[in-house]
């Protein structure tokens, strides 16, 4: 697997694409998108050919769908790929199964982060779940992840979904809670910047523990009801924000009980 | 302000003497503590004496209480700090108004930010919250405030309390999101390691970002009603979980609708 084609032009592929283009050994043969501005944007960031027609669709290796979760197997079933071709998509939360079984040799390569368009991110450090239709074509699709993170897990989709899930809450859900302190510094008179020293600590602490139980702090963690009723009665005039604030603090009030 | 005792053993009483020691024109005289062990060991790292003998308190210009919230306006009272020392308690969310009235000079210092004992901070980018009980005594503490941090915040008692309350969203919830993150990878087999390329990365993200609405991602924020129903589905075992992935999710969806 050394001639790569890439499908989609969102903020996955052009991370894909850059750490493909960027990798020994590897050559990123074509990018192929339906969307012109940013398939010409993508392809010109991972100096590669761009191209919507799939009658110009490239022979390659591998064939990496990196398109949205719902959008996986109908890219797949459309697209004039070789039927002899790997075609891996790279959707966590999206079963194997998802692929056309035309395809004999059907992977999955989830490289579990969170990208946006125009930043870089060092992708050898990002944890690759990869899974195959057969017991070689895994052994292929590992070699060929393992040239771009160093770490690469074996995990069927039934563990991949769980894994996905875990990254909604520790990254889609901690980012919302960013959000929700930015809304009441607002309030405050505040903006975001005054609670980033915080944020970035938070993930240090997280980063350098053996859990992030270890490092939990807080006035839920240490029981504190009379700081509880002071923010909830700062609350009293967003129902959702109270409900989020006193149900999440209860999470953490009785797991602080426990240990 | 430059003679400076700090009453507290806990982990903010641990950064802060750490600091002021470290701070130019600033003079750490001592450290009051009832916890002995802690005393001594925080004592020790900021190389200035510790007692827990309330008669042998030392002279000072300010007396900094790091003790919990519960605890500060007892612990003010019972102290023999001289009447005409400055004050200053260091919880986000209580009052000014919890010193006792006897002390004509009281403050509040506030640095926001997640402390852990054992480990060094950068106190100088720590926004630090002042009040005080007159327009003199806050130019006073301000300049010590400016000793410690680059960014020094003059705030009253109403918009502290909703700074902390904005903390404990960005830190302490984002935190227990980690926390819910491992459970679900632990359940996967797989243990928090794997998360740690994506909780710092979604905090770097932040950081660069003019708002975390500008940086979200995950299936809510994209509309993703099929994942969202995989996922709840995956929690079905655990209605608490679940409760809290519902909420979160919906939260996430309506802003995202809306902007």
């Amino acid at each position: 697997m050394k001639q790569i084609a890439i499908i989609g032009s969102g903020n996955l592929a052009e991370a894909l694409a850059r750490a493909v283009a960027a990798a020994d050994g590897l050559r990123l043969v074509q990018l192929f998108a339906r969307n012109a501005a940013r398939g010409g944007e993508v392809a010109a960031l991972a100096r590669t050919e761009w191209t919507d027609d799939p009658r110009r669709l490239a022979r390659a290796d591998l064939y990496l769908i990196a398109v949205s979760d719902r959008a996986v197997g109908e890219v797949a079933a459309r697209l004039p790929i070789p039927d002899g071709a790997a075609v891996a998509h790279t959707a966590g939360s999206v079963p194997l199964a998802a692929l056309p079984e035309r395809f004999a040799r059907r992977g999955v390569f989830y490289p579990m982060q969170t990208f946006t368009r125009g930043r870089e991110v060092d992708f050898g450090e990002i944890p690759v779940f990869i899974e195959a239709s057969s017991p070689a074509l895994c052994d292929e699709l590992e070699a060929f992840a393992r040239r771009l993170s160093r770490t690469v897990i074996r995990s069927d989709s039934a563990q991949r979904a769980k894994v996905h899930l875990a990254a909604v809450f520790a990254c889609n859900f901690a980012n919302r809670m960013y959000a929700l302190g930015e809304r009441i510094a607002r309030d405050a008179g505040l903006d975001f910047g005054v609670l980033k020293p915080l944020v970035t600590e938070t993930a240090a602490k997280a980063r350098d523990a053996r859990s992030p139980l270890d490092v939990q702090t807080g006035p839920a963690a240490r029981h504190d009801a009379a700081t509880l009723e002071r923010h909830l009665a700062l609350l009293a005039d967003d129902p959702e924000m109270q409900e989020l604030y006193s149900k999440i603090s209860q999470n953490i009030w009785e797991t602080s009980k426990r240990t």
